[in-house]
């Protein structure tokens, strides 16, 4: 199977970093972003940018920080913007009603698809968003984590939503998988009676239950998710069995 | 609302590095378990441990550190564990059906619910985990992500993977919610009466369909999500047109 592409609507995802102090977060927010199939990030009077130290950490997401737009107020940031959520683990009173990313995400997904421009807005990271730029978002998201520790790093924050974002987009794993290999319920079926023949043939059912034993067999290779190789493995297995048991035993090489 | 505690459970999910070289990961990722609640941390043949910079980038977590299982082996570290989660994100042939976070993490955290030992394993930074680690365990995982380029540094792996779980674990983030503060329907109904009435009184209905303007209005507001002080505004607001219009107007200290 090909690799699949991540969609163009992605571009309509923008990351704000609003007032970042330290580089090093840039460059790990633009690998996280891109990781993430995203591309556009916005950088908000960036303490100091661009950077050698930003340029490490991106690793091989450096074309995210050479194509960053770097602006002086979040209001620039949120340009064209229609649903800008700002990211917050305080307390905030009479705003945007709270929401956790889980259920942000698949608005914030579908919105980019209908092709508008969505913003995630990351505050600073000592002091976070402040008020009033949280007053020019429309959405509230906080990430939930410990109450007692909640420590959660700038770009370690940007991958947790990116990641949340792309796993509502739709692109799989399946380029990853093993293709055709789990084998079929009639396949599995077709290796259990083979299994009871042999176990009839060796003896193996006197003085036992064999219908209850073929039924504990059943419930465990229907859970196993037998693949179609494993099968032939134990086919052939069930087959030596039965000539072993008529005296065909070839020499043990072992 | 007091802070929720992190469920006891959560101590039945351990986190497995295997073979881990760089000390600022070990850091990085306990730092990452203690925010999602996770405290168990085992380490299989750490290239160095304890170490300064592991400490250092663990922050609040050093007591994962201090506490944590340092190990020979991985057979060793999946002592007494059930489930075993092997971390990939390559393509592998002939062993487990891969899921994505999402997909295996209820299995997990019911798991850990009802007392089993569960682990997620992660491979080495550069080589991941070997053939024969894998076989030790009995789940695939792989996080998804941008195919044309996947840079997951060990640390984010264990943020996102522990934040999935945790994000099953149903500790929403309640405590941080403004309590009482969402309007109900019937005080949204008051208040787009009380629109209704200011309206008529100023003539903005002359020569334009009431019933129409009014229905707009009313998914507007139904919309918003109005918090109950915002009514208390729009209201006194409503008033003092009213007011206004009939010549009681107080003087200007703009």
């Amino acid at each position: 199977m090909n690799k699949p592409e991540v969609p163009d609507f992605l571009r309509n995802i923008r990351i704000v970093l609003a007032r970042p102090s330290h580089p090093g977060n840039i460059g790990s927010a633009a690998r996280a972003m891109k990781t993430m199939g995203l591309s556009q990030l916005w950088l908000v009077s960036p303490k100091q940018f661009p950077s050698a130290e930003a340029d490490t950490l991106a690793s091989g997401a450096v074309d995210l920080l050479q194509s960053a737009h770097v602006v002086e107020t979040l209001g620039e940031a949120l340009s064209g913007v229609t649903v800008a959520a700002a990211m917050t683990s305080r307390r905030r009173e009479l705003t945007a009603p709270l929401a956790v990313p889980r259920e942000l995400a698949p608005e914030l997904v579908a919105r980019a698809e209908g092709g508008e421009q969505v913003a995630l807005v990351f505050g600073n990271e000592t002091f976070g968003l402040s008020i009033e730029e949280v007053e020019l978002c429309n959405r509230l998201v906080t990430i939930p984590g410990n109450p007692a520790y909640f420590s959660l790093n700038l770009a370690m924050a940007v991958q947790v939503m990116t990641y949340e974002l792309f796993s509502h987009v739709g692109l799989g794993v399946e380029h990853l998988k093993s293709e055709g290999l789990a084998a079929t319920s009639d396949e599995v079926e077709g290796f259990c009676g083979h299994l009871e023949q042999t176990m009839a043939h060796i003896g193996y059912f006197e003085r036992r239950n064999s219908e209850r034993l073929m039924r504990r067999m059943r419930t465990l290779f229907n859970r196993a998710g037998l693949l179609r190789e494993e099968i032939d493995i134990l086919r052939g297995f069930c087959k030596q069995v039965m000539r072993a048991a008529d005296g065909h035993v070839p020499p043990d090489k072992s």
